[in-house]
């Protein structure tokens, strides 16, 4: 696409608008839209949540008659396909708009490039490209559900800046602040899933609740436990002083049909799969919870679970929260396990950002 | 004291001119003075380095007789004592200075107080204590030496992200970025002395020389050796390609009588000192590089050194070079190992700062 600053500034306050959306549109991507004639912002809009109406459709709404010969910028190529709305490309075309302009293809394949199509059909100029990089960073999660069928996996660690998840006598509590902590539970409703190993489990027994919101979502609590070892008695199955969302409990083929029942009658959905080596096979739990709609799950460790999901490129990206304080110790557990890698093929990350969370360090990084 | 705006804004000024010392006026400290008259500065200095005139003398040479009645601002108590030039504290009183306001006092047992005496004695107005929380992190190194008659330990780390300062296989050639490197080997060039363990040394083969600064200084090299493994074939006693310090091995009273000869034939110093445990006594090894006017150590590694400096309380500040990069691994070492602390006894690190080098994030505290 030609460079156009007006087109950029214009894209740029959609993409603006649709990052109000990010975590309330579930399952739906993150949206926005504006539209302009001669220059000026007609209207804009973005989506607030799912089955409200798609950004393009409210911008066109608010526009009304003055959307006749103007211009629409979307940072999703608009839908063709009746959903929970009827398709924006239909609104678009019945509006007079002239012009459209879009960040990206909708990657859903229901849709992908038929939106684009059918406004061109209708004679509407539609470009489609501008500022991508900008827009699919709103819908990372999205964009790799319907492009892979798998859920986006972030690793969460919370670790003392050698590196340490616990002590030497596996002890966390608490690694990081308050404030890391608080922030790490607004995470959690943010995914559809939260995912720890049965070994962080048994160690920590956590909740795996988000108790600051309150918007009400809980995600799913999956623990990945081969050989079914969680312990009856574990706070996932109290609830304890938030009701938390489902716990799946994903076990290999091989493990005790009556620790399946037991667990069960503990309230826990248990799914056997194939084993991988020694371990549940996690592609097969990957695909698995990606049809139960889960398309984004915040994994919580330990560093064994981490070292899996990185080796098996099943990980999107990472967050560390570091504490600024020293551990130490041969034998403490570090965050990420595993057999590790040659250091020249060890894991780059990618688009690093540095923040202080409180006392701690966060980064982030895309894998 | 008193809080004065006035005094504050010449003090910091002060503070600033000391800092382009800094590195510079081994082993003396950094010190900026300020002169004013009515509100307006007339003169200001720093030490430039050991030997040069010391900040007050010259900036009361560059106020000449405008000095009469004039403030005084020092960023250290003013010397009463013959060193390589005449006392400050005459000067001062000679320039017929009326008011003299310091940061801290010396701590040099030869002077500490006794300078702000004799200017008190001679009826100049004398101060002491403004900003000196500021002025004491001009010299931590020296305050550190003159107060606990100990060098001023700072450990260096380059790890992953996850901790690991090599791989599984024990590679660490580069963790770290090229400007990570660099900025690192202008530290050693700040430091009298390197210090590693012969683990480190066995495995990396650094040469352990400053490559990057034209200053010529070259730290010694310590190598901590309780059993004298250094292979006589080891890269420090090459120099490689640029001369290196003197080399100095600390082995334990244990150590064969003929790898130490070996050892020194190769042109190593080698100190046999008493054993704590399995190994070299390090406080013992302190005092004794104190003896030899070292001031300052900067310890690159390994993982137990670091662990044991730490443990033994020799340590004074952290530099975490962080590659956004995981590496992973059970077994790899860590920055920090050893037995490892309750996380209830954790070492907080204070006054954190982070900043970006190039790739990598370089997190410093005081320990």
């Amino acid at each position: 696409m030609k460079r156009d600053f007006q087109d950029e500034k214009f894209m740029s306050l959609a993409i603006g608008l649709a990052k109000k959306g990010i975590g309330k549109t579930h399952p739906n991507p993150a949206v926005g839209a504006v539209i302009t004639k001669a220059g000026k912002v007609i209207s804009s809009a973005y989506h607030r949540k799912a089955g409200a109406m798609h950004a393009e459709a409210m911008a066109l709404q608010k526009a009304g008659r003055l959307a006749r010969g103007a211009t629409l910028y979307g940072t999703l190529e608009a839908c063709s396909h009746y959903g929970k709305t009827p398709p924006c490309a239909d609104a678009i075309i019945k509006s007079g708009i002239k012009r459209a302009v879009f960040s990206m293809k909708d990657p859903n394949p229901v849709n992908s490039g038929r939106g684009i199509e059918r406004l061109k059909k209708a004679g509407i100029k539609t470009e489609c490209g501008l500022l991508e990089k900008e827009s699919s960073e709103l819908n990372r999660p999205f964009i790799k559900y319907m492009r892979a069928r798998l859920p986006y996996v972030t690793l969460k660690m919370a670790q003392s800046i050698d590196g340490k998840i616990a002590d030497p006598n596996g002890r966390s509590k608490w690694i990081t602040s308050e404030r890391s902590r608080q922030l790490a539970h607004k995470m959690r409703s943010q995914n559809d899933a939260v995912m720890i190993g049965v070994n962080t489990l048994i160690k920590d027994d956590p909740l795996l609740t988000d108790r600051t919101s309150k918007n009400g979502r809980q995600p799913v609590r999956v623990i990945v436990d081969t050989r079914l070892r969680t312990p009856s008695e574990s706070r996932v199955f109290s609830n304890g002083d938030a009701a938390g969302g489902k716990v799946l409990i994903a076990g290999g083929r091989s493990a005790s049909p009556e620790k399946k029942a037991l667990l069960e009658k503990n309230g826990a959905q248990v799914i056997l799969l194939p084993e991988n080596g020694r371990h549940v096979d996690l592609k097969a739990l990957m695909k698995h919870l990606a049809g139960m709609n889960i398309t984004s799950i915040l994994c919580e460790g330990g560093g064994e679970l981490c070292a899996s999901l990185l080796q098996e490129r099943l990980a999107d990206e990472a967050l560390f929260f570091i504490s600024p304080r020293i551990i130490g110790g041969r034998t403490s557990p570090t965050s990420c396990g595993g057999a590790g890698n040659d250091i020249k093929k060890s894991l780059n990350l990618r688009d690093v950002s540095v923040r202080r969370v409180g006392e701690d360090i966060l980064v982030r990084g895309l894998i």
